[in-house]
């Protein structure tokens, strides 16, 4: 039973938790767009199913594959992977899939089911058309029997938000004031619709993201909170490089910034991976089709350690054969969370399609009852 | 997680328990055939749409939508149905689904994935291909988590067999023995697969079914095990008509025969309705398509009480609005299932699909722990 509540998720007492915070499970979507994936989707398919398996030593892991993909798939993971059938339009379920929030007196889950535009709608969307990706959300609590909101008129993206769950939000400028999400609607009507959905008291903008990002700088790719008042952040030392003064103004806005409980921040920096380019090659195995943002050769990709998934213990995390800076992210994402296990998996192949490890997965959180 | 396991059902201590047992919910799949369901499907999708909310008032229901008829399933069932995307050949989820069996020690569920060739594969089957329908079983395990068994040689369908969860088994000859299914085997070599998969002691063998049943008479069409030793049997005071023979054939079996506990049975005639025939205008409602069994004007249907579905407390009876049969069907089920109430939904346009409600609906038992 899945019934469409009306009235705010924080009226109700819920309130969207930490992706540290402990998981039900992870949900992914198979990819296979020839005109985002090169050779017919098949490396990605390997790093999804990487990404996976590796999730699933912590948490389980529910994969969505369309009828065309879906014995092939089902090949391709093991038995641990719960497939479903689902059609969408492509693979980034952190994007298209529900932002669950939870009530700690209740134990209760819900689904918030936010529109999606596909990063832009026909501003400057990356796909048409998009209807698929937008049911995503609904059929997921549906799935699970979840309760779910639906916001009709108001765009966001699951990797445009990060919450510490304890009241405090952050979003980049970039991405939530385009002109291709909600200009409808002031800063402050958007402040006021995150806080009444996430149960939020505090929002912190960042004016930019991760350069070229082609989400219009998710917050998810610059930045991860790993625990209340703890945040990795996407840095370069690289004076020279665009990133640079990106990624300043971030850590200058942080530094100065408390949270919703007045904490400062302990800020971590994952320096950037040297840049990576897509090659020849790459972009000639990508169908070219008129509606898709092209895969050009030459163009730089929005690489970033950041762009991790926290499950239950452990820290799913991008790597890119980057002979200095591989290991320096893993050197640092063990020092800021001694207490997970640090799994690196190589995800050129996810990057080349626009997005990472976080982008590609969405973490269903556990319903617990607290402070009783 | 869903792990195919080996060996025998049996062995590991699982049973397939009578449907009159305690249900977790029940599936369905949303019929969209044009070919095989008139006028689009619509007036059968409305007659889905009515049995699935009469069960959903009694257990949960999920119902199964292809891609293209998702949305519309949604919109045409009440929020209480889960409704999960997956691509089948057609509707009748009796036959596709798994067959489940439980534990009694432990309340583990796990389900039994048949070969299935959509009634008699490329000797007498009814439609072509049956690919998407034999992954049924499969996907719904893997949605449920639960572990299932695969038997890649062997072809049922769950309306074959109909069981009193103690140990008996009740099927007719004309199906299971028919060379469209498994002719590769002795009769005693598929009574002994139905021992060790259903957990059975005894199988009674009716010598046929419901008059020109095109499943090659099924066990569900004719007859309903309602509780351990209590059968009800489709039956015709008119001995003009063919079923006249039949059903009394099947009499006779099951007032000689006893069950696995030694037990007489009692018996609850159950009068079928007057002949249905196909009308000009139902006919030619139907597309017509090479390989799949065509509905002509004239032709007969199968049609029996006796193919119902026993929910949580309720049974979903078929009715064809006759003005005679439809009160005493409920009136015979009042009498034989006082504890049950009794709910009779409108089925003709089921019906001239090629089945009935227990046809398009498959019970999930609920896993109990019993005599510890």
């Amino acid at each position: 039973m899945s019934t469409k509540i009306t009235g705010y998720p924080k009226d109700g007492g819920f309130r969207m938790p930490g992706e540290f915070e402990r998981h039900e499970g992870c949900w992914m979507v198979w990819p296979e767009r020839t005109d985002n994936f090169r050779l017919g989707a098949k490396p990605a398919q390997k790093a999804y199913a990487d990404v996976a398996h590796a999730i699933s030593r912590f948490e389980p892991v529910t994969m969505l594959a369309s009828k065309s993909q879906f014995s092939a798939a089902r090949e391709n993971l093991d038995p641990q992977i719960r497939l479903i059938e689902m059609t969408t339009n492509d693979a980034w379920v952190r994007d298209t899939g529900p932002t669950f929030v939870v009530n700690d007196q209740t134990g209760e889950v819900r689904g918030i089911d936010w529109r999606f535009n596909a990063w832009g709608g026909l501003v400057d969307g990356i796909y048409f058309p998009w209807d698929q990706d937008d049911k995503v959300a609904r059929k997921i609590c549906d799935i699970e029997r979840k309760d779910y909101y639906s916001l009709e008129d108001f765009v966001l993206e699951g990797g445009a938000i990060h919450v510490d769950g304890e009241g405090t939000l952050i979003v980049t400028e970039t991405c939530l004031l385009h002109e291709s999400r909600n200009p409808h609607l002031s800063k402050e009507e958007i402040e006021d619709t995150l806080k009444n959905y996430l149960n939020l008291e505090k929002i912190i903008w960042l004016p930019e993201g991760i350069y070229l990002d082609e989400t219009n700088e998710h917050i998810d790719n610059i930045l991860h909170f790993i625990a209340p008042g703890k945040i990795v952040l996407a840095w370069t030392d690289d004076q020279s490089d665009p990133q640079y003064e990106m990624s300043l103004k971030a850590y200058n806005v942080l530094s100065a910034a408390v949270d919703a409980k007045g904490r400062k921040f302990e800020i971590f920096k994952l320096h950037t991976p040297e840049p990576i380019l897509i090659t020849e090659e790459e972009s000639q195995g990508v169908d070219r089709i008129e509606g898709t943002l092209p895969r050009k050769a030459g163009d730089r990709q929005a690489a970033s350690y950041a762009n991790f998934y926290i499950a239950n213990g452990a820290v799913i995390v991008p790597i890119f054969n980057d002979g200095k800076y591989d290991k320096l992210a893993i050197d640092t994402l063990k020092k800021a969370m001694p207490e997970h296990e640090i799994v690196p998996i190589y995800a050129r192949e996810i990057l080349l399609g626009g997005g990472n490890i976080h982008c590609i997965t969405q973490q269903q959180p556990q319903g617990q009852i607290r402070g009783l």
